[in-house]
């Protein structure tokens, strides 16, 4: 289907391309990974950043270029395309339980080095099996609920017995531990997020010791978030971080005060102005996603973004203050760039306000 | 990418396909379209049904091979993809307002019967000297604001004045008046949600009598959607109806005792049972929307869906009444069915429990 489709040249003016588009700012984009690589230059820990949030190949290897030791996913499919585009350490933090997934995670263990998370015995011996079949090794974490209540095993003891199993199965090289202090992440004032961020550490950390007390290395220790990048990347015995949204940002982190800019926006163009205190724009729910609240809109003052509707955004004017025209163009910038990234294709990606590249979202979809 | 993942083959049963997939049944979806395509047949008003819901020419087909009179679409992207496929009245039911699309749009009326909803003059004089330089002509509805306060003309008058100038354009085939009760729908109470569509339509069908007691002839007026697919679609006047989610249906309009069943299904595994109250699914908010609130879990009592992230659905369990195993499968229906589908890359076909065809979402992405 694309290719009947003409995507602009490069050099267009960010005026003509057509929208909705989901614009990169290449250079406010380059400033977040060097300053966050810079971080993790003077810290024990180190840098894995999550693909989820920007599934785009050439994003990796640009962090991987500014120092990260590799990328952390959320999904097979997505450690496949990362595989696909030459990056050599993975973590899918995540379990795979499913037999036709067991096979295809060997497969790819046999081309790359993976780590994969696990929180069950059974699984270790599923996963045991099919590396054993493929004939290679996989690398094992053990994912510990440090209190967000997802995943992970519940206690020190329970992650210290699914250890010492990983270090009995053959073809598994237990590494470590990993636990995700989610439910610390949104918390505005940053003295008490680091203090929730320590605490779901200190659980992690202590993990890591009840283990090592056994007798069993433990060469990972991975946590983090955007919002934590400097509270539990500093925890001691923190090994790896796994932030991704500071690479863009979004609005809901934006606010948070953290030493990120937002580098992506959603262009959009009036399509309609029906009557003086109304304008619709040709963006909704299929561009930009929602669960953390409608996007922010990039407006003159008197412009409020109201509602969406599929592919419809409601503005409203204040006719004293503001006037849009029907072809004009607006930007927004998202609440969520994880979920907004995931509805799109491509990026369009913008140096001094020309298009310089246009990149595929390779990893959208890939949620199998 | 997709060249390295193996696809289920035809005959897969459903408990072997992999996880988060987005299931089709293909009985009930077909008689969906038959009932929808019966209550047609006996109407002065014809189904045009709304692509945006499934974004598959695969199901376009269908739907006219059972009486449908062509397609609506938002976009003009989904418009190529349609013509792609052969299907030869489209009704693209937006504004297409920038220069470049308005190239696409003309070249594309050349190719195919092409309709466009327009609510202002100047998009009038757009579209007529895009359509003559491509060498072609284009239909054209006026959008009228029947109380969404979306797009659309506020007045008959206003639309009186755009269908006239329409006719004096040349290139431009002026076809007839538009307007969606979307602020009915939802309307819970059938015979409130009738009045509520009848106000609506006595306002799209009294413009159509006001521009035709001025001369001009008025073949079509479009409105419609599911909910009210019998209430707008019986109102004297109407010609055409672009309901969409009668297809697949969704929990939201499922509830609203319509004669639809829902067809589609998100079918995921769980991958984590942390404790004996708790259970994670390997889906979330990256292939099921909550724009209408969380999907509806089917599952045994005692199992309740509590919260999304974006690759994860937490359960709570009531461990006196339910179990759930690592690697059970179980579904989940999406609460919004379009912005569900627009998550996805294909669709895959059951019946009878097999899987009968992996169907692409040819329209995703296709946005611009």
């Amino acid at each position: 289907m694309e290719t009947s489709w003409n995507l602009p040249p490069l050099g267009t003016p960010k005026s003509h391309i057509p929208t909705p588009a989901l614009l990169v700012d290449l250079e406010v984009m380059e400033a977040n990974i060097a300053r966050m690589a810079s971080y993790f230059q003077n810290q024990p820990a180190k840098l894995r950043p999550h693909f989820k949030t920007h599934k785009s190949p050439v994003l990796a290897q640009k962090q991987i270029q500014a120092g990260a030791i590799g990328m952390t996913c959320a999904k097979l499919g997505e450690a496949e395309v990362l595989a696909e585009a030459g990056i050599s350490s993975i973590l899918i933090a995540n379990q795979i339980v499913d037999p036709l997934k067991l096979s295809r995670l060997a497969e790819l263990a046999r081309q790359t080095q993976v780590i994969v998370a696990v929180d069950q015995a059974e699984n270790l011996r599923q996963i045991s099996r099919a590396v054993l079949q493929a004939g290679c090794t996989i690398g094992v974490l053990i994912e510990v609920d440090v209190g967000m209540h997802r995943c992970g095993v519940p206690t020190a003891e329970a992650a210290l017995s699914l250890a010492d199993l990983a270090c009995k199965l053959p073809g598994l090289n237990f590494l470590g531990v990993m636990g995700y202090e989610g439910h610390t992440v949104f918390e505005a004032d940053a003295a008490q997020r680091k203090q929730n961020a320590e605490f779901a550490m200190s659980a992690l950390v202590g993990t890591a010791e009840l283990i090592r007390k056994a007798g069993i290395e433990v060469e990972i220790v991975s946590a983090g978030s955007t919002p934590t990048f400097n509270q539990t990347g500093a925890y001691p015995g923190v090994t790896e971080i796994q932030a991704g949204s500071y690479i863009f940002m979004d609005s809901k982190y934006g606010a948070m005060g953290l030493p990120f800019t937002c580098a992506l926006s959603l262009l959009a163009t009036v399509i309609s102005v029906p009557s003086r205190d109304r304008a619709i724009i040709d963006a909704g729910l299929k561009v930009l996603s929602t669960d953390n609240g409608l996007p922010e809109l990039v407006a003159p003052a008197g412009v409020r973004l109201v509602r969406f509707s599929e592919e419809h955004g409601k503005l409203e004017l204040d006719p004293e203050q503001a006037q849009l025209q029907v072809g004009q163009q607006v930007e927004l910038i998202p609440s969520h760039v994880c979920t907004t990234v995931n509805l799109h294709d491509r990026y369009y990606v913008l140096r001094g306000g020309n298009l310089e590249a246009i990149w595929p979202v390779a990893g959208r979809g890939r949620s199998q």
